[in-house]
């Protein structure tokens, strides 16, 4: 298999790390926006690099993508970016007639007048509404097949197919208890992105009511994560797998919580309150006289940069799904879970544990569709694939999944 | 008496419309370092403003303050700016052989190695090592003569000699439910002083141990206010009193708590551990480019200007002296206290509550120079003077005070 990876962030560079060790990929051109960015992730695999191009690219110009997945003879696109170059990378891949995998499906618009009760344009909408074109390609765009959404999804389907007979809830419930060494508060991921998506109206799958939106932090529940993390309150986010699950699967309520912890949940809060999670500008003394900044970007500026936090921070972080339904007549609860130390990612591929976690699974993913495991046409999420082979691949991989009877 | 009233600002301009009704003032020269500010003050005055000259001056300068006092041969220094122009106001009035008056003393220093445990250079330090200089002029410098400092001051020398024989504790008490429409968060006060008040650490006075410091935001209480504000979180913060009252009274401990609610202390502490109270630039990207921007002034353009916010706030603002001790050998506990009601104050005087009551107090204590009923020379806190006539004036204001036997 003949892969263009766009993206050489954390996530992209970890992917290099993942797929280098996998005699499936034939090759990968890795691009990035920010040439030095590729060049350094090639450079940082060695030896194992000689399947390994770097390229500058950029995602938002589809004639250069479609030029670069032809001089590359590339059989799909993995597309690593932000979500905002989603469309621009999938439409390109379509045209150019390549299979297309992406981990944060196209954005959502709030309704215009009702955002905290009913949805806007969704998450994957844009995406979905091709789906006809992509099947009449005959190619394969397989969406929101990361950690979360990806393996959740996984999970999501094998629960379905092999652990019950009837589910009443899907809730996808992710938390940690990674620190950072000699920092007081350090987000372990970009507080910009996690802004726009914890401020964003939360989306709720009901079966009698279909999707719809709460105002933001809503419900707030304390989960016990396994392996040690133990109790984290976590709250209703906008999430893919919430807009994913209902497409295939059979469930009465599907819900996405996000184990902020409290006292992020209430920094975020307290951003929002004050207006400092804005992107408009504000105009303010600077050096050189008076200057337009966005507060949302001095938020950021005034926090350490996570990608570089790796070697400081102590923990683990878990995705999972939790199932509560019926089995052969009987009430059933479980969770199905996957932990990440960062003490161990760090020492097998010099990648932090979060970005770690989310790399591993486009990659399984392309492996078993090079094996002709997986496979299928048009717009695809990872709960319309056979699970098993997936969650076997992942202890070939190294990394085990776990489950929890409750 | 002929008054240099230096800053125009809210408190000035206050001052000038109270003391605009008294006939005491023979003459008051209204100087700012924007002369619109104070031509504004004056001129709202309107048939009342006969008294009064607007100047433009740089309270920085000591050759041009000296040189206004001269030219208008005003018999006191009032100083209504912020604290950063204490020491250059106060050396030019004893310089030009004036009297001195202001509501908010030099500016500590944390201690270097110890600074949540120990005291630097206290509050008024500087002012206080002057003191023979102002008493070989024959000169009286009033220090901290506001509401509070300053009425709390004289309620706690009033509680000294007429309630109690011996004082445990004597603790001032700020609070207010003031709420502003149309904004779910809006300060009633400047975030830019009020993140430096309640971030140094805060002072604590105890007969056996001295002055000493806490971490900010220690010992949190819950005290119920008078007239309807009901209870609010307090916490201990850096204030006047505690360096003044032990100088005249005795007490065995006193303390300076401030109202801020629980809510208001959840954002301030948030900021600090976001790192956005700092002063000293970041580097963000600006509409031209990079920019260097302090954080806290980010944080200030975020919000609606407190000075601007008078006609759509409601509530009371409460400022008091709580005391425990005992009389006549049984325990004893009142709280001494004077309530503003902001619908009140903008009517009569079109000036916000926090505002006018500190600006009341000043120009009480200048009428009682004036008619000699206070006086005295070196440098005096407001409890180094006779309490009674001090009360018994702002009756006559229409401002009375009140008392609460606990």
């Amino acid at each position: 298999m003949r892969v263009l990876l766009v993206g050489a962030g954390g996530v992209g560079t970890a992917i290099t790390r993942i797929a280098a060790r996998r005699r499936f990929l034939e090759h990968m051109t890795v691009a990035d926006h920010d040439r030095s960015r590729a060049e350094s992730a090639v450079a940082t695999l060695g030896e194992r690099g000689d399947r390994f191009a770097a390229l500058r690219l950029d995602a938002s110009d589809p004639a250069a993508v479609r030029a670069a997945l032809a001089e590359h003879r590339c059989d799909v696109l993995l597309n690593a970016t932000d979500p905002r170059f989603v469309m621009p990378l999938f439409e390109a891949a379509l045209a150019e007639g390549v299979h297309y995998l992406d981990m944060a499906m196209s954005l959502s618009r709030p309704h215009p007048s009702r955002p905290y009760e009913e949805c806007g344009v969704k998450l994957g909408d844009e995406q979905f509404e091709r789906s006809a074109d992509w099947e009449a390609a005959g190619r394969l765009a397989l969406v929101g097949m990361g950690v979360e959404p990806g393996l959740s999804d996984v999970f999501a389907r094998y629960a379905s197919d092999e652990l019950f007979d009837e589910i009443d809830e899907l809730g996808i419930r992710d938390g940690a208890d990674l620190t950072v060494e000699g920092y007081d508060f350090a987000p372990s991921f970009s507080i910009w992105t996690t802004i726009e998506e914890c401020l964003n109206p939360p989306v709720v799958y009901e079966e009698e009511r279909g999707w719809f939106t709460t105002a933001p932090f809503s419900e707030p529940e304390v989960f016990d994560f396994p392996e040690g993390i133990g109790p984290v309150e976590c709250v209703n986010v906008e999430h893919e797998e919430v807009l994913l699950v209902p497409r295939w699967l059979k469930a009465r309520r599907v819900t996405f919580k996000y184990g902020l912890g409290d006292e992020f949940i209430g920094v975020l809060r307290t951003l929002h309150k004050l207006g400092l999670d804005r992107t408009a500008p504000v105009t303010v003394r600077s050096g050189l006289g008076e200057a337009e900044v966005s507060p949302r970007d001095v938020v950021a500026a005034c926090l350490p940069d996570p990608a570089g936090l790796g070697e400081r921070m102590r923990g683990k972080t878990c995705a999972g799904t939790w199932v509560k339904g019926s089995k052969d007549g009987r009430p059933r609860e479980v969770y199905l879970y996957h932990v990440v130390d960062n003490q161990w990612s760090m020492r097998e591929y010099g990648s932090q544990a979060v970005v770690w976690q989310t790399a591993i699974n486009p990659v399984a993913a392309l492996e078993l569709v090079a094996r002709g495991t997986w496979g299928g046409s048009g717009v695809l999420g990872p709960e319309a694939m056979p699970p098993r082979p997936f969650l076997d691949l992942l202890g070939e991989y190294g990394a085990p999944w776990g489950i929890r009877e409750q």
